[in-house]
């Protein structure tokens, strides 16, 4: 390419208050807090406040917030009914983002006050898991099990998803799931959301980009490439040949490698954890598989290539959300589930920011490698002295 | 801002070979065409061809492409029967997006060769109008109108709209229309479609993040804001005085100044000729009130700020679209009707780049401006011992 900035690496194209990532150092925080603390001592509800409201919540705070989500978790039924019209090939997250977008039908999207946009946001938060399992159950053709108000977030997603309240156990990983996909900087699917929202373009707009985004096997999509590697591989004593050969081939590992960190993302490490518990309590060879995934290909890529790479968020997520009976193809929704409150923060961002001057619209420029033709463009032919080639179209 | 590259004003973020603007000297190539010799010579679908075959169709080409529009004009039963189960109040953007996305499902988007790339592109320029007309008769309680194989993709959108016929005149007004929205480089919408792209999601994805940034008042949005803008000015006599009261109180006037060209916008020039001769037709006020806009709100910005400023192509599409009796809402989407050519042509590009290193993810970096609390991020308090605020949330 005759370009420089190849994939916007290292282009700031905002100011943030959102999240701090130290690529090098494997340190990442959330409003100023590390993410190990909040996975530790948080739970995703306070953790969606404090991204949403730049602050840790009160009690009261907490209390009032979770409140409104769990009040804002059922769909309008003409929602419902579009789903029931829909093939049942239609992608769960071409779904999630029709659906998303209706709901901009039931808000004033005139109002455009920093406090409606939060409302949205507590809205979305609240509605993504029940678009995800009414679909799930739609398609599956299965009875929709309605949001139970007694339960969590992380919870009752579990609860509408298998129609069984989850262990204690199961609640807690799944809310650190949900915590830990909350919010990642300008990844690909936020920064699309900040661009649509750069254009004024409402908030539902702008989640569909980053739905959009999301749904790209470079993005969203690794979780599920990673658990269909998993399966394919089937038992640790194949992974070593199995990794080999994709070095060989120079195919991409998915769930290695990030565009920021250099070294362990924190989110694997903690992820790796609760895979290695979930696998030695259900026995299955998940966590092994994966664990020699990451070695070996550390191992034959710094042979092979000279250079270091490191197990990224998908890696080690695709085992945990297998383990927790989440079918494959709810992977990257469940991405979504967690991430649609960092979208939200950044959206808000983008549209309230202080900075002076304001952000614009994003508006970039390109390099220009076709033909030319001087100051006036090239000579136009008019059709009938183009011949009468007949190349298939 | 502590950033640099606002808005990415010149940041490049890709080779391309499908547009150059000259925006010093208001130059403006599809592929390397002047954009004014299309006008002249060429049509919609013969562009369309252009910009994703990247050469000038010979006869029996352009029949087969013409051809294929025509048979892919109709949509699926269950679109339409989704828009039927809609409230009336959505906006036709979000319908546009929705029924956009829906197209998935009839479509193996497993299959990614360029080939389907291509013919998936050209269902979409096929679709776009039926879907934007077939909505409008929804809403308005109107009897749906089917597409008309005999008429052309500029005729056929009026008809759709109208019930009835366009003159000859109408149909080629329409037509330069739709060819000068058909693309601009890397404009918002574009931009978000190779954004997403450059994930991996489907060509679907792609188009419904454009269709969300085109939704936006600073972008797509701003041909209806012009035409508001004109409705209430109303006369000649009281332009002067709406935009020195404008300038005055530091407000944007819509349709005036554009991120790229720093001289006239020959889009504007060309419509602008346009909006003269249908206002003096039709014996309006329409083309006088936007000239004296033009003329007023130039030579009050060079007073007030010292700096030049141009009609885009927004300030005279306005007058021109509102007099071939399309509905003010429907700017927007007729914008659609003709970028969503570009916006394939870029997806592709995008996808089929072959460019050395290959084209990445998007994933720029943004200017941490929070509490970054040292290397380990804020000190996490325990809820309880947060105290009791009880704000507003």
């Amino acid at each position: 390419m005759n370009i420089k900035n190849i994939g916007l690496r290292n282009i700031e194209v905002a100011d943030t208050r959102i999240c701090f990532i130290d690529g090098e150092n494997g340190l990442l925080t959330y409003r100023g807090f590390n993410i190990n603390d909040l996975v530790n001592n948080s739970t995703f509800e306070e953790v969606s406040y404090l991204l949403l409201y730049d602050e840790l919540p009160s009690a009261p705070q907490l209390t009032e917030f979770d409140k409104r989500l769990k009040e804002a978790r059922s769909l309008p039924k003409s929602i419902i009914n579009s789903m029931m019209d829909r093939k049942k090939n239609a992608s769960v997250m071409d779904v999630l983002l029709t659906s998303e977008i209706m709901l901009a039908e039931y808000d004033d999207i005139n109002d455009t006050s920093k406090e409606s946009e939060l409302k949205r946001a507590i809205n979305l938060i609240a509605k993504f898991p029940t678009i995800i399992t009414t679909w799930n159950a739609i398609k599956n053709g299965r009875e929709i099990i309605e949001a139970d108000p007694r339960l969590s977030h992380a919870a009752n997603f579990l609860y509408m998803l298998h129609g069984s309240k989850p262990s204690k156990e199961y609640e807690r990983i799944m809310d650190i799931l949900l915590l830990l996909h909350a919010e990642h900087s300008f990844n690909a699917s936020t920064f699309a959301a900040r661009e649509v929202a750069s254009t004024k373009a409402h908030i539902y707009a702008s989640v569909a980009a980053a739905i959009a985004a999301l749904s790209g096997e470079l993005h969203g999509g690794a979780n599920m490439k990673v658990m269909e590697a998993l399966l394919e591989i089937g038992s640790v004593d194949k992974t070593n040949e199995w990794v080999k050969e994709k070095v060989r081939k120079g195919e991409r590992i998915m769930g290695m490698g990030h565009a920021v960190y250099k070294t362990d993302d924190p989110r694997a490490l903690i992820l790796k954890e609760l895979s290695k518990k979930l696998s030695k309590e259900l026995n299955t060879p998940w966590y092994e598989i994966t664990r020699v995934i990451e070695e070996t290909s550390k191992r034959e890529i710094r042979t092979s290539k000279g250079i270091d790479i490191y197990a990224n968020v998908d890696l080690y997520s695709a085992s945990v959300l297998y383990m927790l009976g989440i079918p494959i193809e709810l992977f990257t929704p469940v991405f979504a589930i967690g991430r649609i409150t960092g979208w939200c923060a950044h959206i808000i961002e983008e549209k309230f920011a202080e900075a002076q001057p304001k952000p614009v619209l994003y508006r970039p420029s390109a390099a220009y490698i076709g033909r030319y033709c001087g100051t006036h463009g090239c000579k136009y032919v008019p059709l009938k002295d183009r011949g009468m080639k007949e190349i298939k179209i």
